[in-house]
């Protein structure tokens, strides 16, 4: 799922976006709350309307951007007092004001507004933050005021097993129609967020989505399908483009390394995105050494195109039953570029 | 034309741009031939091949960044020497030089290197310039040795009649494929650009391509079409688009504007372009504000396909003998929305 902070994915219209395979789009309550506002796109026709992507959407709750982002000034177990990273202004985020924006925004899945814990942080204060996270996700069911949006509950716990646990527990109580893993690619370890989420994940029904938020490489992806996992987001594949860092089946690339300077050959050879299909290495180097934006918007088209086929093929291998073997194909290609770049 | 500085108009794909009904695109020689070097791009196919635009390409000949960009270090009758404006390398640029560069590039309509002088300047400094202009020309068809590009000419002579006549004549009589009218819109009155460009355009042969460089407003465009202009280059739709002023019918809108926030109409109600098609003011307003790359991109967008959709009008009124209706109706139109904007 392509991340659209501010209600566009960077550098891509929807058409490019549904030329590489996406299906669904989340964009960030917080930002919106702030600029323009949840009801200049609800008088908009909701984010549907606003930026004209007509397929699927996700909004978070803000909550991760609060404790990210914001100067936060107070939590308290009614909600969150921070100030704008814009203006400084104060803004009150409760779970109820959460809803209310998502509502508003009219996205078809919207998030409970949880706690997300600083990594590294003690047992007794994601203790805290879990029990919050309930307390948050039952009244954020009580203030849902829209049939038409389905409401997902977020696991917290940090890197704790029992906290982990307990939090499953009591929101898989709650009845939810999704599931989502917070609290991960937060600071800890890649060792501890795999464990974390192939713990998690088995606590889970597993007739509702399972989604793990803020998750990551092509390798985590792979993985954590094999978790039980659905649904990912992530700013990686856009933000490593913009950074010239593009995808391959060996690895990524640097798009400014010399090297490049006069390949003819595509970024990818076995991908049929319209940047691989098109433009040379060369080119597409040139194009981040001069700065121009062109760059980025062709190297964001490949790294979505790349994540997309790679999650294409592993729903086609555990069709064909053969998911083990993709996931130990994927690895020794990789291996052997991770050689090769060295 | 849209202008390409580095080798791509920026914040395009090819496919865009043919989407706006672009036939032509401009690329600089003297970006090109710093980075990343004129034979990287002969190697890669040509300028055809490395941006992947398989339309006609027009290559100018460095000697308006010289003047405009570079740290001038001495202008003599053999050439110019000038400062690199990316590292401070000396460069030496003569006719010669210039065709060899353009020859390698491969566009399909290359230019003379030519003298623009800055303005203002006095009529003695544009006499020299002027006889440089001519002597430059005959030495770029001596140096030029591919028979697939044509060679255009460029007419000088500053804001002075007598000048621009000689400089038309000397050039005209060495029979080039095409002709430009260049040093205009270098700081010189808008009405003393129209009149270079009147007196200097039936100056040159009514069989071959009149060019004006680096020109101009939607109505810059239609008046010169009258005067048998052919041809234009101009950075203001893509360099206007970044800035968030569009073009519309009642002249330019400045997107950033605080009344564009809830409006759900497109920017210009009688464009077909996919922004307008797509979009609202309001979407667009906000990404604009919120920095995003989408912006400048769909703004881009619209103004080169609201440039060529002008463009296309005025051919059809002129295959209707109406093209002076077209303009009268086209300058009522823009001052009843100045009146409305004040």
């Amino acid at each position: 799922m392509p991340v659209g902070t501010q209600g566009s994915v960077k550098g891509m219209t929807p058409r490019d976006l549904l030329a590489s395979g996406a299906a669904m789009i989340l964009c960030n309550t917080y930002h919106l709350a702030l600029r323009p506002g949840t009801q200049v796109v609800r008088d908009a026709g909701g984010l549907h309307g606003f930026t004209s992507w007509p397929h699927p959407i996700l909004t978070d709750s803000g909550g991760y951007q609060v404790f990210s982002l914001g100067q936060l000034n107070r939590v308290d177990d009614d909600g969150v007092t921070f100030r704008s990273h814009i203006d400084g202004a104060p803004v009150r985020i409760t779970p109820e004001q959460s809803i209310s924006w998502q509502n508003d925004l009219g996205a078809d899945v919207i998030m409970c507004f949880d706690e997300c814990p600083p990594h590294p942080a003690t047992h007794e204060q994601v203790t805290v933050a879990v029990e919050r996270t309930t307390q948050w996700a039952r009244r954020c069911r009580a203030a849902h005021a829209r049939g038409d949006q389905a409401l997902f509950g977020i696991v917290q716990g940090g890197v704790y097993d029992d906290l982990r646990e307990r939090s499953a527990e009591e929101l898989v109580a709650e009845d939810f129609p999704g599931y989502a893993i917070g609290g991960v690619s937060v600071g800890e370890t890649p060792e501890e967020m795999r464990r974390v989420v192939s713990l998690s994940a088995p606590l889970l029904p597993v007739d509702r989505p399972r989604y793990v938020m803020g998750v990551g490489t092509p390798e985590d992806l792979i993985d954590m399908v094999g978790d039980g996992i659905d649904l990912f987001d992530c700013v990686m594949p856009t933000r490593n483009a913009r950074n010239a860092s593009l995808f391959t089946r060996q690895g990524s690339m640097n798009m400014r390394n010399r090297r490049h300077a006069e390949d003819p050959s595509p970024v990818e050879s076995s991908c049929e995105c319209c940047t691989c299909v098109t433009f040379s290495r060369g080119y597409l180097r040139h194009l981040y050494m001069r700065g121009e934006m062109l760059g980025p918007i062709l190297g964001t088209l490949h790294n979505l195109s790349f994540y997309q086929s790679i999650l294409s093929e592993v729903r086609q291998a555990i069709r064909n039953s053969a998911y083990s073997e993709y996931r130990r194909k994927w690895r020794e290609a990789k291996e052997q570029g991770d050689e090769h770049d060295a």
